[in-house]
């Protein structure tokens, strides 16, 4: 069988079964690993790797935004558990035809968003490639013990709420690829794409107020994002399509090419807002920014469902792919 | 200017300029990164790529050594501090024409390791690629606090030691590479090549010893890697080619085919044996194999030399190579 047919999530499946995580950690399957530690803190600990090619076209994105985009994804897989980012360690493998001012570029930007977080880089490796570009991030962090806020922690009940205007990435990625010309409503979506903010503040906030349950990043969009929170909490929901919250930015640029704000929401990745759910009485003291765009249902059986109010969503042409959980 | 021009030491470089080490950590430079925690221990972090094209040759390397290997030279390097690898995260780029067979045997070869030196797979991040492999693993290991060993901490009239052999495997991919006919003397030298043994047991013991100073593991080959402790201990060095530990397996292979082994020794890598210096008194008290090779003696001033005792060094083809400290 080709790894085209098992698919990523088969590819996952198949390392967890073999690598079952030790008693008392977090291993495969949230944002980050969960290590405890005798202090009764615990390391958090992510990984992510961008493939040129794969994740980025070298001749589109600027080296100073993929610097701060590879670890601002990373910074914000921390961000989705609560947690303070403690360093990173940077892999590069780089033709030997890369520019070294590309590379200045691409340092300062990662420099920029370490310390903006105050997130040192400790360490990495560097090495040749034949063709393409290939990073690897690996980000460290650290919050209390049992403070942590997973994917499998939503409550029947919960409302679901997003610390930020959703479909902004989505768009600007469609508005490199469509080479639709530049304003700056645009370009404050293709800043979104290219540099996003991980919500470390945000999520830290969150892990201190107890009624705040289930939490993740958006990188996928909420549609296949918010299934993996009902799969591992055994749980459904409601989102109310008319509840999403979009930038003015987004509004302008969907009504000048006609595209729909709710399908890039829904549909499309790479916002790393805060996704989480949390009791009504909990969402009353949140002192963040946040929009509360549905609740979680019971689920009695079967695989999780979303249930979409307010437009048919079955129209966005990425619906099969997010109701499928992706 | 490009990266072919300022070359991988001058990259390392520039990074290092641009993210200096915060107070208390030890930053890029050593094995690994060495993070204080308050309970008295330190954790070690350290990270590898492995790229297709560069670092293997799909065609020729098994996919379960690939596995072993990915897994082991990440062990290797916590083993250089004396630490213990508590665990890894392994981050796959594949193109979707990779067997699902390949991945199991891979898989089986990094779980086999994994397991032997009881550090759990705890994460990482699973990509497609346009068309080659890349790997890339980040262990995580402890120690206790003040007591894993660096680079910088070698001194005068230390005895220069190795935990074994040396240069099987750099004959091993000397074989592979020249398609010699296998004997098991061949066999035994590409398994040295293609499986190495992380030194975790021997690097604990060592850092018990308080007599022993300076560390590292041996992944560029001793001409190359021994100057990274002369460099970083402001020390000079000899070595006796004679006393150079060689198997009988490359004894025998060297003979039938004129290879020559202190080259394949002194040049060659990636037998991540441990390389350390201690003094002669702390020498005795040594329980595990090891060999003496050379000193470390004073340096007055400038860049760091080797004199190498016994043959004519300046012979080998990789001599330049490693002069310079590669």
């Amino acid at each position: 069988m080709k790894l085209s047919e098992l698919g990523e999530f088969g590819l996952i499946a198949k390392i967890r079964e073999r690598f079952p995580a030790p008693d008392g950690m977090t291993g495969i399957g949230d944002d980050c690993a969960v290590l405890p530690q005798n202090t009764g803190h615990q390391t958090l600990v992510s990984t992510d790797m961008l493939v040129e090619g794969t994740h980025f076209l070298l001749d589109r994105i600027p080296p100073y935004d993929l610097g701060w985009k590879s670890a601002a994804v990373n910074l914000s897989d921390i961000a989705a558990m609560g947690g303070q980012p403690t360093g990173t360690f940077l892999s590069l493998a780089l033709p030997a035809s890369t520019d070294s001012e590309w590379l200045d570029e691409f340092l300062r930007g990662y420099a920029d968003v370490s310390e903006r977080f105050s997130t040192p880089l400790l360490g990495g490796d560097t090495t040749g490639s034949p063709d393409r570009i290939c990073i690897n991030v690996t980000v460290l962090g650290e919050a209390p013990y049992a403070t942590v806020r997973k994917r499998s922690d939503a409550k029947k009940g919960d409302l679901i709420c997003v610390t930020g205007p959703l479909g902004d990435s989505a768009a600007g990625l469609k508005a490199v690829l469509d080479s639709v010309e530049h304003d700056p409503d645009v370009q404050k979506l293709i800043e979104r794409h290219y540099r996003p903010m991980p919500r470390v503040v945000e999520g830290q906030q969150l892990r201190l107020n107890l009624g705040v349950h289930a939490m993740m990043d958006i990188s996928d969009g909420i549609g296949s994002d918010l299934m993996h929170i009902l799969e591992a909490s055994e749980m459904n929901a409601e989102i109310n399509l008319a509840s999403l919250p979009f930038s003015l930015a987004l509004k302008h640029v969907c009504q000048r090419f006609g595209w729909n704000p709710a399908e890039l929401a829904v549909c499309g990745g790479e916002d790393y807002e805060l996704l989480f759910t949390c009791t009504p009485q909990a969402e009353m003291l949140l002192t963040i920014p946040h929009f509360v765009i549905g609740r979680i249902t019971d689920r009695a059986h079967g695989t999780p469902e979303i249930t979409w109010r307010g437009a048919p969503a079955s129209s966005f042409s990425g619906f099969d792919h997010f109701k499928k959980g992706k």
